[in-house]
């Protein structure tokens, strides 16, 4: 039956990228609409959403908390694919895909970081496992700034299964983890087709799942602390494949 | 009059490092004494902190939020540098010394990711303005995962003022910023003495600081939404220039 979207730029992108249907705009009182405000209301109007004019505590009470910047939206539950839709996109990428698996990030901060990266950086695509992992929900939408509306989002029954189907397509996949056996990311061949393996925070891999991967690689750490945030990392190691694409 | 640091991490690693005085340690009712609060609470005897149990609504109260995790402590403010500190630490360094600075990032949870990065990558310090820009609050402290205790953090009043004595000191000083005349980053040297300058979320760096870089570099952006998180791109940037020293 649908959700609230909150937040300028995640309805702005939702808009723009037109994977759902927006039933209705909630706009508080007194917003005044110029930049992305403007932005929205046009889009709104070319798509033919009628907009209402409501009182701020109203849009709180829809969207469940103060990050709205004045806007909500009715709109269609997020547009998740399956994994054979993100497959047939290996068949018509110019570049050797690479893909993002998540292994139950719990966040939706972090996983929001993530889809907002992993937009940026062009992946093909992104597997999420259906439980005991965040989902695409409107605070990881707001959280990606939006960006989870543009980007290909698989959800999986099972992740490692998953994986096995990439591999049979021919992708490498390839876990991140501070593990002694793992090698130096910099070190490693991430030019080929590539699905990136991410943990959760504290917890890293899954057994099965860490089993599943081809190899593992690990960032330098050097500080006292010895770790760094998952969607850092997993940020860190996506731009050093695609770094490495480039190089080609 | 020192302030109120919470959360597990923040004062394990305040114990750890052992720069700021712990005043007095405060436990929430019923949390289990084991794990990191376990190491707290070994660190804190061991350091002659007396510990105080005290009702979860009191430790609520002394740090302002909920993020406490049944730890608080009352310590000394937080020991910033100069710049003058972080120089000397130019002469004794072994291989060419790496500086983040950071132009009024607001956000203490971008802050800290920033903080923890840095520390995790070994850089020798961190400059940041001491108006119009987030501190190193126990906010920050905690989003860092308390890596802020570790690092050598420089507050200065001008910070295009501070680019200059670095410059001086023979650091170059690199910005990061999505402009089209900035080089791709990884076709940049960043393997010398050098400052990465990252600008706030949104506004990017102001004027009189860019102009003060010796060059801008720009990360690739793919997606639609065409921007990554400040602390992110940052990180990302960061971990190259470790890349291109490593592979010296």
């Amino acid at each position: 039956m649908g959700e609230i979207l909150y937040g300028r730029q995640p309805l702005r992108e939702a808009l723009r990228a037109g994977r759902r249907q927006v039933y209705r705009l909630f706009l508080a009182e007194g917003v005044r609409r110029r930049g992305i405000v403007a932005q929205v209301l046009a889009l709104a109007e070319q798509a033919g959403v009628p907009v209402q004019v409501v009182q701020r505590a109203e849009i709180e009470r829809l969207s469940g908390g103060v990050h709205h910047q004045g806007l909500a939206a009715e709109v269609s539950d997020y547009p998740y694919l399956d994994l054979h839709d993100l497959l047939d996109r290996l068949q018509t990428a110019a570049e050797p895909p690479l893909f993002l698996l998540l292994d139950h990030v719990q966040d939706p901060q972090n996983l929001g970081s993530m889809l907002r990266t992993a937009e940026a950086g062009g992946v093909q695509g992104v597997v999420l496992p259906r439980r005991r992992a965040a989902g695409v929900t409107p605070a990881a939408v707001r959280a990606s700034a939006g960006a989870a509306e543009h980007i290909a989002v698989a959800q999986v029954t099972n992740l490692a299964r998953a994986m096995a189907t990439l591999k049979e397509a021919g992708v490498w996949l390839v876990g991140l983890e501070a593990l002694p056996q793992a090698v130096l990311y910099s070190q490693a061949d991430l030019s080929g087709p590539l699905g990136l393996v991410v943990g959760s925070e504290g917890q890293g891999l899954a057994r099965l799942v860490r089993d599943s991967c081809d190899f593992l690689i690990r960032l330098p750490l050097r500080g006292r602390v010895g770790s760094l945030n998952a969607a850092v990392a997993g940020a860190i190691a996506l731009y050093e494949a695609l770094r490495q694409r480039e190089a080609l």
